[in-house]
């Protein structure tokens, strides 16, 4: 008998996102994705931790959440605690903590808990693409604000809430990645911090502060947090951060920092019974004994790849590519002449097995986000920078004659 | 300065579920939720897989999804292709799995396809609690279809079909959980399965399969699965199942087998960036050497544990109690006397440090579930059991006068 087919014309929803396509392996010249250095993830440190916790406490996998509730393991939230205070300048309990499935899964709660269709989000101009897609899909009004190499404009914040104010419309949120913009991976002052916190409190907008890059300053220095300096115990910051760029992505863990009665919303909205437990205890096994050190030492790795990458645009480029040079993170933001539709780039550069984020996926507004792109640096070795970069410079020649000149002959 | 506080009036949405509250530790007597038997985590075994599969592939979790895509680790996809085939009938490629958080992202995900505000979902009437709320929250209009001691009544289903196809309805899926039902403890006749697969044809309404007890049978068989019988590629059935039951509940492990191009709508709707690496991979490295081992002795035990629920609810509430024996999984569905209100248990139970799962929260209709109530066994000992039935038995007697007598003296 074949397989019965039925027509799920009428079943299925009217407003889902388009299909995926079958996975077909990573390109050759990977620049997208937040994936990390593969030499960099702590393998003997992770074996030593999973053997240690599973012998200690293996049998409490037999239960949901293991012994610490919804919140996640209580070790990890404690490390956190302690991290979050000596790097953030976050006063928290480990009760205002919540471990999440990737900080994207943070992003996904505090929707849940704010937008509806017709809310109005403020986002920074530049942002991280699944930040507007799923502002999107929850049909959301979003006002978007520049950014400049300090971070968000507050000028032009400012003015924006004056003018909802003036429509009569209150933001659900304003949702800022403050350390080690995506993409632009600049550091907002501590001095724009806080007046970015007076003009929340001002118009009572919560802030929504991602945080997840910030571990990857390659100075190893940053300011405090917007939840920090909002003081302890407060509501006006709902703050989240992960794991997976200090240590590994393919392991789902974020977390998010919330205080009560807030928290107590935020945990009900999140039925996926808990957050997957060996990865918990492996990482707060983990990271209690070696998370400083190897941060260290993997911020060292990726100011190398920046440096490299930097250097590969510049000799491909030239002048058709201006950049401020990123402080921290895992990615470059590129202006190429106005000219240039970034949408065309990356459809050609696929094509060169190059994968790019053209800058409509990772900004909003077509004149600013057109002629932009994202390079990921994190996951190439060095040797697939440069070359991936030069056979970039080849497809954009080909298809918008920039850059004119550079390191290849015969462009 | 003192931390701000906003006013969040105005700002959360107004559909949101209850609070929760802060988490107090489990009750001594903990007869609720999906818990497993501790000692029977597999934790020697789980540990060599962890340093194994570390040190053979440690370096890939520095890319989101490893090498596999987002369907999950191809090793564990690969080990449920064989384990469908042998133990449930069905013939699938790695392509139509998905590897979710648990089987309960896969409802998540099922529901965020088909179910809008105002859809129909067909369900069975005694059911797992996390599905009723799921379709509550969503809005979505619930035929309850009544349970026997073989599952769905099949000629109340082919009535409630006519019924919708009179009104112009088209329900979005018929949900059953056919093996080893939630709460009922039931397995479904394979007869009964074509039955209702003939009845979602005619009808063009899709069956939704939840197989998350499946392995737990105490017999060790059971009937091939709707995936299975519907037929190699076929679109009339969505399956889900999980490795909570039969390996570890904090391990959140559980997957979807769907064809495309239903699978490439539903891959789209995960935007958790996969799901947890680690524990995939360990799961994969272990369950390839040990499931069948593992689960065989898994089941000697839960039917141990039913047996000693079985005899001590038998014991303390006498003819009180009607419920059929259960045949596999973790729960014992009970019937009191009509004038018990399992709601007023739950509290006064709660209060004597039992926790029961009242009916109203596991079935559809105040007049079947009134005096219902699900008891879970596999976490507690078998001294706890015991202790617990009878403090419940006591609590119940105070309340209404049942059961009459009992082994305790004075009551």
């Amino acid at each position: 008998m074949p397989a019965a087919k039925l027509d799920y014309a009428g079943l299925l929803r009217a407003d889902l996102p388009p299909a995926a396509v079958k996975y077909a392996g990573f390109p050759k010249y990977n620049f997208v994705g937040g994936h990390n250095d593969a030499e960099s993830v702590p393998v003997d440190g992770l074996r030593a931790a999973a053997d240690a916790v599973l012998a200690r406490e293996g049998r409490t996998l037999a239960t949901y959440s293991l012994t610490s509730g919804p919140q996640g393991y209580l070790p990890l939230r404690e490390f956190l605690v302690r991290k979050l205070k000596a790097d953030a300048g976050i006063d928290c309990t480990a009760d205002e903590i919540l471990i999440t499935g990737g900080s994207s899964q943070g992003m996904n709660l505090i929707n849940e808990l704010l937008i509806g269709p017709g809310d109005t989000a403020i986002i920074e101009q530049a942002n991280y693409g699944g930040a507007i897609t799923r502002l999107k899909r929850a049909k959301a009004n979003i006002v978007a604000i520049p950014v400049d190499k300090d971070g968000m404009d507050v000028a032009a914040l400012s003015k924006a809430l004056d003018d909802l104010k003036a429509k009569g419309i209150r933001a659900k949120y304003i949702y800022t990645i403050p350390t080690v913009q995506n993409p632009t991976g600049t550091v907002m002052s501590e001095g724009r911090r806080r007046e970015i916190l007076a003009l929340s409190a001002k118009h009572g907008v919560p802030i929504y502060e991602d945080d997840c890059y910030s571990d990857l300053t390659f100075s190893g220095v940053r300011p405090a947090a917007f939840y920090g300096l909002a003081g302890a115990g407060n509501n006006q910051v709902i703050h989240i951060g992960s794991f997976s760029k200090s240590i590994a992505p393919a392991l789902r863990l974020g977390f998010l920092v919330a205080s009560w009665p807030l928290m107590g919303q935020i945990i009900a909205l999140k039925n996926d019974a808990g957050s997957g437990s060996l990865e918990q205890m492996v990482m707060a096994e983990y990271a209690a004994k070696h998370f400083d050190g190897h941060v260290k030492a993997l911020r060292t790795r990726l100011k190398r790849k920046a440096d490299v990458l930097v250097e590969a645009v510049s000799a491909e480029f030239g002048t058709a590519a201006e950049f401020d040079k990123p402080v921290g993170g895992i990615f470059l933001w590129i202006k190429l002449p106005d000219h240039v539709d970034t949408r065309q780039l990356f459809q050609a550069a696929a094509k060169a097995g190059v994968a790019i984020n053209p800058g409509p996926e990772w900004a909003v507004g077509e004149d600013y986000s057109k002629s932009r792109l994202r390079l990921c640096f994190a996951n190439p070795t060095e040797a697939q920078i440069r070359e991936g970069v030069a056979v970039l410079a080849d497809v954009c020649h080909k298809e918008f004659g920039v850059p004119l000149r550079g390191r290849n002959v015969g462009r």
